[in-house]
């Protein structure tokens, strides 16, 4: 008997393609292994290293999750997520720019992904889009394709490099002729993979549209905010402000934000995070509860409960808190030390980049990705192929191998 | 504006039923306040307590895990879990008792909620059924529920309390008319809830009766064998014997085995688990792996990666392995002396028991579940209610507190 497949119809053939990074990651420790670690420039990991290329760790927070009692490292959580680390999820996010009269309610997830999963699944009917640009994480795609919801995408910057209106605006439209239920997904600040920010001005754009659409009271209007980069993009003001603009949404305008420990807290392997709901309406945010603690259940069960502690911990040490914020801040300024060097070096050989502001990745577009990341490859320079770009994680690149990166690059699209 | 729902239509409704267990324990906890520990029986928590009502770790689980590099603990996992998480949890499940001639696959999965998730979306087409014992884990009720699947149930127990064929063989073949995906779920050695473990010759009747269903090429038949309770339901000969009957089975019957460290390691709250496939056929296998690996990516990314580098440590070092053995020895030994007394007690008062072998909860069967829970409980006896019994964990009562837990029973419904 041939067998040909042992699935359900919607799974068959899912999953065919390799992992591009992981053979990227493969190929730069051969090089490294043949030519040693100095000739070998790996921009292709997605964590924060040290200039010593070792795995960077807060150490207060390493400390204290090795310190955490074993009953609150190794027992269940409950299902939603313990309730001190749901408060602490929603304060560190705010950090008090949740506008007034507005309900925040938060559910524990695996990392940023899981919240991702439960906004897809839950609140975009099956069949449908989501809306993503094309300078995006890859994986929206594959929870959407997972969930048997497709995407939409827009060109997410216009010809001057800004936050492209008319390019979103028509794409999010032609949904909304066909869809009630409509999402619309941002990585800001710190976009990846560009590490662009959107302005506050652009912000009150988008919910202009957003508030004009609501007005059809079928439409239900969800902007999910992946935020996992926030706390690299500047200080608690620049950063949060926007989030003012969240007031007196219409209760049919939900905002979700998929909140993640990973990379805020380099615990990336732990897989905490949250999805937090802010609404206008109390009902809303209570069924965005409510359906979440089902979707979990059902899914995954609870969290990992020694991050869960570890959060929850910090928010009620001040101490602690800003001895963890002094860390991580040492290495947002080293991500702008090292991402300085490479972006004044670009304008100088002349090398485009996408508007990079923030983050662990800078990316250089190109209508032939895969071709330039080989080059580079043969050149010993380990980048990612995107869909219109190659992607340089500056956050595993120690300060002294970037200068010379821009012109490599430069010269490899030239040739 | 009034705003009844902002989900999609699958979604409404979801998850109204509140927490019963979480409530039960909140009014544990307020008697012991109120009463002192000595005058109350927790029995409603689902993890191992010590004689001292302290959570149960395995010394050298929790020394070594505190022990490992931040790299290993905080790190992204691979997205399908370290190559020798995968193999360690292959060889823990089987331990010497995997079949010739078949090929074992395996992915990491948030605990074995994450396994039973996977399986059931990519196994069963949407809006069929999966086939559960009336006594089961209530969340797979939940994990259907949530990926829109049903479940059909069978009564698990005959008049005898054996394992009950003719309501088993009705039932899958009922599905079978409609249905090409047949799923069943065996939550065996040490049956959550009753602590039942299906017989060598059981298993081997189960499998006849697949082998037979898949002389029908278009009939995949699935068998989800949930072990959680596996290492606590005997020696590993008693307890894996039966795997040896899983040789030669057809191409279009497929074993997947729902891994948990969950229970094994004492580690609930990490949330590592695999779902492993066991298969004669190698493209079965393999096609399990890829859309696998789709669904981690496409639903929770990567598993914690802490917990998959214990396996692996584990798997590599015999001697910290048998000093982890029998530190999980000394709580299997708890469980036995526990339940030693309770059996022998229900004996004595004539308490009808379902047939319990081993694992962390004993069961009493009554019509009227919910009223025997609320009697019990103004005596400070806490216990879960199931839809036809009622639910002790014999997990979490130190052994001088069960002699006369029978008795109360009996006398609560005598009246």
């Amino acid at each position: 008997m041939v067998i040909e497949t042992l699935v359900a119809s919607h799974a068959v053939g899912k999953g065919a393609e390799p992992d591009a990074v992981f053979a990227i990651l493969k190929a730069a420790n051969a090089a490294t292994a043949k030519y040693g670690k100095g000739q070998v420039i790996n921009a292709s990991i997605g964590a924060l290293y040290t200039e010593e290329e070792k795995f960077a760790t807060l150490p207060t927070v390493e400390a204290y999750f090795r310190s955490i009692p074993a009953e609150e490292l190794m027992n269940y959580a409950p299902i939603s997520g313990l309730p001190e680390f749901l408060e602490a999820a929603i304060a560190d996010t705010f950090q008090g720019f949740q506008p007034p009269h507005t309900y925040a309610r938060a559910i524990a997830t695996p990392g940023g992904t899981g919240g991702v999963r439960h906004a897809i699944y839950n609140y975009v009917e099956q069949g449908e889009k989501v809306l993503v640009p094309d300078w995006a994480w890859g994986p929206y795609h594959t929870i959407a394709a997972e969930h048997l919801r497709g995407t939409e995408t827009y060109e997410m910057f216009d010809r001057d490099f800004h936050f492209n209106f008319d390019a979103f605006t028509e794409k999010a439209e032609g949904l909304l002729k066909t869809q009630n239920n409509f999402l619309a997904i941002f990585n800001t600040p710190a976009h990846n993979p560009t590490g662009y920010s959107l302005t506050v001005e652009e912000w009150r754009q988008i919910l202009d549209l957003c508030k004009a659409w609501a007005a059809n009271e079928q439409k239900k209007i969800i902007l999910l905010l992946d935020m996992a980069y926030l706390d690299y993009a500047g200080d608690v003001e620049e950063t949060r402000q926007f989030m003012r603009l969240f007031e007196a949404l219409p209760a049919n305008v939900l905002i979700l934000i998929a909140y993640s420990m990973s990379k805020a807290y380099l615990i990336y392997g732990m897989r905490s995070g949250a999805l937090i709901a802010l609404s206008s309406s109390p009902e809303v945010a209570q069924e965005f509860e409510r359906i979440s603690a089902f979707s979990n259940r059902g899914v995954w069960s609870n969290g990992t409960r020694g991050a869960q502690r570890l959060l929850a911990d910090l928010a009620k040490d001040p101490v602690l808190r800003s001895k963890v914020t002094a860390e991580r801040n040492v290495y947002r300024d080293l991500l702008k030390q090292r991402s300085a060097i490479l972006l004044e070096e670009a304008r100088a050989v002349d090398l485009q980049l996408m508007p990079y502001q923030s983050g662990f990745f800078i990316t250089v577009p190109t209508a032939q990705p895969r071709q330039l990341v080989e080059k580079l490859m043969s050149e010993n320079l380990f980048t990612v192929p995107l869909k219109k770009g190659i992607r340089l994680a500056i956050c595993a690149v120690p300060t002294y191998k970037v200068p010379g990166m821009a012109q490599k690059i430069k010269a490899a699209l030239s040739t």
